[in-house]
């Protein structure tokens, strides 16, 4: 059975870094949900107005294989603010499962208390919003089942990354030289 | 004023493209509007549910600078097969506006006529669709008013491509700088 993973979502939510996160994991065969903070309907940070498939109450008990946050403002706030979103991140790093996020979403892991002891990277400035973290500048960073990115640029990448850890190495190699991907 | 930018939207569209052209033509602040086929919600090939701005009924006299077709299957060919679409094409080509494609979608540019004499690319496997092309295999392709370019990999330079073309070169730098794009 395929894999799950749960892309949490709020209004002003970075538009393509959304769609990077939804567009590989579903081309790698993954079991994608988009689950929004209250109601399904929601409308990134340059207007984009999308409708997720699921609201965070209805899935709040059950588990994924990696929740996965996109970044753009003030889209991850809210995910940095919500207390149901906040238990639902920290319970999942408590089952080893993957939590993963970019740009201005590590933040969101930060406050869930995910990053204390770990490397992770985040959008250029974002470091203060992740203090308990050891910086890198790198595009995509991986430390145990804790994965950051930086940016709309690096979200294919990330996203390939997170394929290679659900799926496998030929999976992402794949969909790399598919999707035409120039890194 | 911001120049005009109207993004053809159908069932089908590819995400990731579909989102790099929006996101990056409004960070360049031009005035985007997503128009649909017909009805205004559209499901992209991966599954992604969107409300788009306007249908193309409502605004098929009306002229943009730039006419900007995202790939994606059956999206595209629904483009290419769209008599409304194709005259809307054609009209803005003949009245001297951008047109421009990606990945499955320069398919529609050439059922409109637009491709006649020009130098264009496509997603590999697609220049068949574009006869009356000159091919290429260059990332990105401006031949006039004709831009066209090859996948998701390549959906953010070809937007940058477009803000060079519509607004300045500048413009275009500092959002690939800010977007930490890698190419």
């Amino acid at each position: 059975m395929a894999k799950s993973v749960a892309i949490p979502l709020d209004n002003g939510f970075e538009e393509i870094e959304f769609s990077a996160i939804l567009d590989v994991l579903r081309r790698a065969e993954l079991d994608v949900s988009v689950v929004c903070l209250d109601k399904r309907q929601k409308e990134g940070a340059h207007g984009l107005k999308v409708t997720g498939d699921r609201v965070l109450g209805d899935v709040c008990d059950q588990s994924f294989d990696a929740v996965v946050l996109p970044g753009g403002l003030p889209g991850a706030q809210h995910l940095a603010e919500s207390v149901e979103l906040q238990a639902f991140i920290k319970r999942h790093a408590d089952e080893g499962k993957i939590t993963a996020a970019l740009c201005a979403a590590p933040w969101a892991l930060e406050t869930a208390g995910v990053l204390a002891g770990k490397t992770a990277t985040s959008y250029p400035g974002f470091d203060e919003k992740i203090p308990s973290a050891s910086y890198s500048e790198e595009r995509v960073v991986v430390d145990g089942n804790v994965v950051t990115s930086r940016g709309p640029g690096t979200a294919i990448e990330f996203a390939l990354k997170l394929v290679e850890l659900l799926v496998d190495a030929d999976t992402a190699a794949a969909l790399h030289d598919g999707m035409l991907v120039n890194s």
